[in-house]
């Protein structure tokens, strides 16, 4: 226990101190404050001292230098029961500060609303950080608040221990002082470095909020939690928990949502990989066609909607049974029909902006950092190797499918027919298995197709016997990446079978 | 520009400081320097002003409280085009400090030495961070130095410039300083949070060294890089640099070849999927039948053995074309045949520790946490719930399967026999459908088996048609978590048939 005689309050944040002063007062707490704090006291009707006249130093620089003095810092690093440290103090004036209750200037918040370099540079604390540092190193005598959140734990403690706190608490406090400091930091970091477009610095800082707590990862005996940058933009609007899987599968399905058609598009996923995607004109055939693509696997997925869902879509999901809906918004009837499963979670996406980040992979202590696969194709990155060539419609049906087959594991196969998928084939080692089971979808669920079957693969084929069965199966356009050396024997096998060949400039795998 | 006339120093790494007085003393700029720092600049033969003497305040709380003084932060702070600023500076006596020289207690060293939570705390540096922090808050006006190896481009820019720097130098240096006070305080949150097993904090903060930019990520149009927490714990022996997909490919073999019995097991993993996981007594025996299992896939993917691969083994794997090699170890004549190929990447994973951290995944601005599947099996945590009990042999093959298939793309099952899988179905959202792929690779790549057919499912068996399958391809043993509704109709079905059934209590998704 260490009673509490002095404190120092530096705080940019002044919401609740009033509550916190009230207890302070209620013990005879001596209370020392910097310029705008000393004000805020003073019209809450408290009593402090302001530093400079504490320190006998004036403030200076604009508020620069403020409480970076050797009183001040003694007062909260000196150990209470080292003699030597008690002599220092009194040979040179300066007394214990007990409780340090700081929160920094709002980088964060000032980076969000300028880009004015002077600004946000004003805005890096430096007598904050230093006070908190100082407080939490020295934990094991000193109390350091930095979060307006902590002042409830902070006064049931001085009002249970008359006035004094625990080590316990100290020691918490100080964890998350420091983690109050490197998160200020890191904050920094990342801003120079995205001002100097450094994005693989040698040394990479990351911080995150907790979002919540998962009750477990992906299976039962795993512990989880889900962090954000900022805070979450999904919003939950109905239905159970979110668990970890969910959290993946929804991840997943958004990817795919994200780069179809504007307000047109209808993903299905199932452990993590689409089993289902459609973009068209008509919201319900969007969804219908989807389905169709396996609708056996469909059942117990999510599904993904890049439009506002309507009632007529809202009617024939309840239909199925699903883990989760994600919709552009949902309209209100819609949501009356789907809010009657009282488990199904409904997803609100509207606000969730495309990620632009790094994508992280963790793996025996090492982090592998990628920029993320969302190239936007443009014509130019394609090239038709073909005699027989494609119409317009083809290219951009080969297009669709060829965009699908990103969010695929590999190796994928993705058939394709009017801007839907017709069957997946994924996570294969082999292509040629990918491919059969692509066909194997295909013949499984479909029937009287109008248009070509079309084919993507997420990278080239080895050998010229996948591409082989497609053909058989009836495709007759097909989108790869080039780059095998038995190209040309591909390019002269869809000569000879009269199929519309498109080379693409870049590759999907995704392991 | 901005000419140096008077630097601080107080460096606890002394290294290479000698090169970086020299020029000091080069352009007369003053040096004022602390304790340790003034004692080695003075053994090296050079001038310094001691920063009690400077400050007029003497060190105190055994070095805790040394440069936290207005005199030094004012001359670090001051902005020097400020008129207000230089009039304060005139009126409390302090000037200018243009070069701050700075690095940190070695908090992280201290770490990995002791367990001693006095000494770590004291090796919490508050100073040093103070005055690191202010100079880069101030770096249009003040060069910040924090590491050694950053004395050569600063001496070479005031050769360069006659005793100046640029900004853009400034500017730099500044971003490195934050990143190195955010990194410090991430340890140090790091540490406390470990002390309280606090595993989710509010915030997380994490930290990474570059190990190495690659060339692409995942495909070429993706940047990448990958980062450690400290070093990079493999060894590369031989061949072309590693790609982010070779990394992504070794790290899924290691997680399995990790947990395979000791010395016995060979993994070959292909897009980031096993196709064959043997463990034997013999070496080559491990190998060849781990190949046997999909020769096919194995064609240019990665071999992983847990045990030092020897002669014969080196023999046998340079008949295959690889793209990496991972042995826990090598023998030198099995090197010297290896080493041949000039491409091929060799890897030493002996000094590989099992991952103990949680497992990380980013997706539009979320971080997803969890703890590794690594938990171990012991027979409590298997249930024989058939009629036809398994014989301790066959349990032990049943575990087997039922652990590699905790490292396959759900859904996964897997065939095995004698502690070799023979025939492994991933990544697809059909459970059946994986049975149809394992099954296909069994029936395409063996034949005169000694001993049972098992499979083991990393999750429950929604229906009987998949269980219906394998048994009818000759599986005579089945591993499976329960949790199904139509569980009893399972068992009931392995009654009928005469097959062993086993429940774990533990489900293995992989997404």
């Amino acid at each position: 226990m260490r009673k509490i005689k002095k404190a120092l309050i530096s705080i940019y944040d002044k919401k609740n101190i009033k509550n916190l002063l009230k207890i302070l007062d209620k013990f005879n707490i001596e209370i020392i404050s910097s310029g705008g704090t000393f004000k805020e006291i003073k019209k809450l009707g408290f009593k402090s001292i302001e530093i400079s006249q504490y320190t006998n130093y004036p403030e200076i620089l604009g508020g620069r230098v403020k409480t970076l003095h050797p009183k001040i810092h003694g007062g909260i690093l000196m150990k209470r029961a080292d003699k030597k440290h008690k002599l220092e103090s009194r040979m040179n004036a300066f007394s214990e500060i007990d409780l340090v209750v700081v929160n920094f200037y709002p980088f964060q918040k000032v980076l969000k609303k300028t880009n004015n370099q002077n600004k946000i540079i004003e805005n890096i604390d430096i007598g904050g950080p230093t006070l908190v540092r100082a407080a939490a190193k020295n934990f094991k005598d000193v109390t350091v608040v930095t979060n307006p959140n902590q002042y409830d734990e902070v006064i049931f403690q001085l009002l249970k221990h008359n006035g004094s706190t625990s080590l316990d608490l100290r020691e918490k406090l100080s964890s998350e002082a420091f983690t109050e400091t490197g998160y200020y930091d890191s904050l920094i970091s990342n801003y120079f470095n995205s001002l100097q477009k450094n994005k693989f610095p040698k040394k990479k800082l990351f911080y995150a909020n907790l979002v919540e707590k998962l009750r477990y990862g992906e299976n039962p005996h795993q512990e989880a939690s889900i962090y954000s940058k900022n805070s979450l933009e999904l919003i939950k609007l109905n239905g159970k928990k979110l668990s970890y899987n969910n959290y993946n599968d929804i991840f997943a399905a958004l990817n795919i949502s994200k780069t179809l058609p504007r307000n047109k598009g209808t993903v299905i996923v199932k452990h993590a990989n689409p089993c289902g995607v459609s973009a068209s004109n008509s919201k319900i055939q969007s969804f219908k066609l989807a389905l169709k693509c396996d609708p056996l696997s469909a059942f117990g997925g999510i599904v993904s909607c890049n439009f506002k869902i309507n009632k007529k879509v809202a009617k024939e999901i309840s239909n199925i049974f699903f883990e989760v809906i994600i919709g552009n918004g949902f309209d209100k009837d819609a949501l009356k029909i789907l809010k009657k499963k009282k488990n199904l979670r409904l997803i609100d996406s509207s606000k969730v902006t495309t990620n632009n980040n790094l994508d992280i992979v963790s793996n025996f202590n090492t982090l592998m950092l990628q920029s993320s696969d969302n190239k936007k194709f443009s014509l130019k990155d394609f090239k038709i190797v073909s005699k027989a060539k494609p119409s317009t419609k083809t290219l951009k049906n080969l297009i669709f499918a060829f965009n699908v087959c990103r969010f695929v594991k590999s190796n994928a196969i993705i058939l394709a027919n009017e801007n839907s998928t017709i069957g997946i084939g994924s996570g294969q080692p082999s292509r040629l298995d990918s491919c059969r089971i692509a066909i194997n979808k295909y013949k499984k669920f479909q029937n009287n197709l109008n248009g070509e079957i079309l084919a993507a693969s997420d990278a080239f084929f080895p050998f010229v016997d996948g591409f082989e069965e497609l053909v058989q199966a009836g495709v007759t356009a097909i989108i790869q990446p080039s780059g095998s050396i038995r190209d040309k024997e591909i390019i002269k096998f869809a000569n000879d079978t009269g199929t519309k060949l498109v080379f693409s400039k870049t590759r999907h795998f995704k392991h």
